[in-house]
């Protein structure tokens, strides 16, 4: 940690965004993984602010995708999907707080090829699906099986290597008293599927209930912007990341936090409400903590912000709005 | 009942359409009302197919607002909103059956002016909102207590009296693992506020869990298509409604039928999408139950379908397409 | 004319809504049909408000798909569809007035089968189309051509026939220095494919340049809400219309006016803009002549509004929001 | 030029990407701006492909916002905002066809402070608008002038200053037969205000009519994504652009390259069917000129692909997908 010192999380965590006990959940000590998030199961562990946890995560298929021949759509068993680490009980934390996650490392695991990728039917973004439901015909299904190396990237094909660029795909803390789909992002976080929570960044979540119940999984090996037919190349991971608790700090949506820039992160349809969300947000962080008035805010945003698409595909869109670091001084 | 003897309901309804047992949930034995559909609660009754319970419902804000000099933002405690009766687990009931539910009556009940609506801050279809979320002042607060006559209807001022015209706002079954906040409409039902769901029309919903585990709530006295400020006439009532249970009837979404026609219901975001589920949704009926292949349900749904928009207010709009059974020879 | 005595038109127009002189526009007349709404042609016609003419309108197609084995994909020559009357110069019109448009009569012309409507790639409310633009296979197209009857309506097929219900899909008058497809609603009219543009209604036209430039066309003997498939029941009419003039009263959006009720139309994407639009405007249109504080409307329609889905296939999807004229005392 | 030898533009152009004679369009030159983009105009210019055009620009409010303390509301005409050089006559250029616009340099012009930016009311990313018409209240106008230099960047305030990346917000081809407001972006270019259009950049424009009549103007010194209040700084300037025309390529929405990227450009509303015509247009770039399998792009778009936001403002937003070159082996 360097510029982590002078973190949100360094100056206002009650850990003061120091590493205090490390632990680990294995696939073993998770036991049966969750698929929605939800205050309706007891924490796979309870830790203080400070505590570093190292997690094995499945890949959003639990593994089930094996081969390139394997039918998606027969195996896939909805709503069994997108297993979730969790959840972590943090004490202290209560409903207004704020819970910092900083993302450690990711570590792919398991047997090669351990990356997949899939188009199957009725989802994804240049599809007909569930939500846009029209009469055409769908697409073929076709997987993808990906040998994922952490150094030198994913071999796409004979020609193509993506670089290692991991993130956590699904991250988020329990709602107050909804169990929501782990496919789903909203307020609390969950399925954002956004590349900048990745190694080296810190997300700030919302805390609703007693513990804040941290759930985690669904790491992506590399994505564009938009997770475009809904399957990056998801893969198990062990995932480590330092969790810190802020009091006195209430957030309405999840928050993140790199050396370069903050951005404040909003789930929604149409994509123009995620979007609008994500920069109402980051006018009012700025109002709040840097001085700005909020039109002020709102016209310098309109020159030097930034806009990422998270994912096109989920039941909500997920949309990052970011300001350099530099611009706010 | 009279057409109803020739429903979808009395046809291959186990119970086939009869009334059977009669049961009464009191605010009493109700006990404590619920603000999600999930399966995480006890059921408050069991019953089997042909049940008739009356249910006293309160209205969407558990009676809080008593006097037009109320805050509803003060008042207000989210989630906490939208109490609703139930679950009923139906015995018998499983994932992919329907459940069939058919609206004997709903009668205003509670100390006058038993009726309210309001506008308040962040919500609305002519606000902007948590989702369409804008930098824009809000509007003022404004309650309206209203004198709720189930004979000569809701007198609005010395000029307007609005007819009764009740229907259930809520209603729907629970989901198979999430457990979603009752002011959220879905494919299980939920916060349609679509006012087709009246007296004498019987509502299909999918069975997504065992006992279907039905939660109703939230009458309204009127509503305007799109619930435009978000709030109706809201009321407490004594609500009965008669189940029934299809066994082999497998439905995306819900559905419903009066004497006239037949509907299929869509909620989503943007409101297209809510339509064209609606839309799909009746396509496939008409093809597998009416004889029609698909592409002629769309040709003739161009020239003779109707389309009703329940709320353009709620985290996801609602809209219900039909057609004519006279056009379903 | 009865109602329409005590009508706005009646009230606020110069020609106090009575029939002035008779014109026809002939096909022979009209020459070149126009494929844009805007001010770079010659009127075809200049009239003084009270004037009743007589069109000859085409179908959406221009009667080049004759058979049920044509082609609309290979036969169609897109830009140049929906072909239309006019312009019709009114005199005294000028940017900030309003044209009034009674209707008082549509009737069927040509050899039959007269109507048609078709199912056709990259267009229609359940398929991938070039805005929803995807990558699913297309339907495949599909021609009916009908045999319309003005008294005992369309046959649809040996056991259906559809009422004749005929209406006006697009009428609008020229924006101010843009010249839009004939294919386009917005806020001068155009392509609404709305049914409450039919025989009997007086529709109000905001004017945005000298003469108003009046263009009318694209006759539907029938119509579902959305005109789903985006095909209607095509057909080449005779249309007669009474034209008056009311200076100083400027609209935003189209408005409309029947015995029985007030409306305004709004045309946008995503949909439920467009419901905003017809409801903000409906709620202004009150407070403006009807005695209503904005606030009050917005919670009288929130009961008693309804919302007619015209077009949920157009480059903008077309709402009309309303209120019966028994609650505006 | 060094890449662009290697360019689409380079490659298939009639000029080869070869400079050819330079012109001028000066304001005296221009005469009158224009405010659509249309056929029904004179070309201010015809040239053949290679020639080489320096415009004086116009910023988007012709000039009209002098001062911090004037009103935008009071001052501005609609429709007659975002005045337009042009049109261009570019010999040889025939619907089907694609324009090759190079973008050679943009330098600011007139007398400081020559950049303007403002809040007004009812238009903006983060307020009701004309299309999402709501009821709140409106923001305070607001106006910053601002000192523009090309070296130093634009002085925001004391602490901040923005780097000087200038590019074209506005620039197409004319439709065929419409003639649209310069303020909409869509299939032919216009107001697509999306920052990848800069200096270095090559964009491809489909040929709608004869000529192509090339527009061009608003320039903006900087620029976020999404343009969230709606108006970036806005500048005068001299733009120097190179034209080719590529015969016998036709593509239905504009294109952008670089040295690092292609890029695809969609226009609509809501946002998702921007970002869907933009990546669907990208898959079939790549299937039809990159070798590979359209199901193949599409999974390897969702791991590789990048999408920036254009406008979330203008009547329809515009999104750009891109794919770094690197990947296209």
């Amino acid at each position: 940690m360097a510029w982590q010192n002078d973190s949100i999380m360094a100056r206002k965590g009650l850990a003061k965004g120091e590493r205090g006990k490390e632990y680990t959940i294995t696939e073993t000590e998770q036991g049966k993984y969750h698929y929605v998030y939800g205050p309706y199961v007891k924490p796979v562990l309870t830790v203080d602010p400070g505590a570093v946890v190292s997690a094995e995560t499945h890949d959003a298929f639990e593994g089930a995708i094996k081969h390139e021949t394997d039918s998606p759509s027969k195996i896939l068993n909805f709503p069994f999907l997108n297993p979730q680490n969790g959840p972590i009980h943090v004490n202290g934390a209560e409903k207004g707080d704020v819970l910092a996650v900083y993302i450690e490392s990711i570590v792919p695991r398991g047997p090669q090829p351990c990356g997949t990728t899939v188009v199957m039917p009725d989802f994804g973004g240049l599809v007909s699906t569930g939500q846009t439901a029209l009469l055409n015909p769908a697409l073929p299904e076709r997987v993808k099986k990906l040998v994922i190396d952490a150094k030198t990237g994913t071999k796409w094909n004979d020609k193509i290597t993506l670089p290692y660029e991991p993130f956590i795909g699904t991250i988020g803390t329990s709602p107050e008293i909804e169990a929501i789909s782990s496919l789903v992002p909203d307020y609390y976080g969950g399925n954002m599927d956004l590349p900048d929570v990745g190694v080296g960044a810190v997300i700030y979540l919302p805390v609703n209930t007693k513990g804040a119940l941290l759930y985690l999984g669904d790491c992506h090996a590399a994505q564009g912007d938009g997770e475009l037919c809904g399957v990056a190349i998801e893969h198990p991971t062990v995932t480590t990341v330092q969790i810190d608790l802020i009091k006195g700090w209430t957030i309405a949506w999840p928050r993140l936090e790199t050396k370069e820039f903050i951005m404040t992160i909003g789930s929604a349809r149409p994509m123009e409400d995620a979007a609008r969300i994500a920069y109402r947000e980051l006018c009012r962080w700025m109002a709040a903590d840097y001085g700005f008035d909020e039109i002020d805010a709102y016209m310098l945003l309109t020159q030097a912000g930034r806009m990422r698409v998270g994912n096109m595909v989920d039941p909500k869109y997920t949309l990052g709005a970011s300001i350099k670091k530099s611009f706010l001084v």
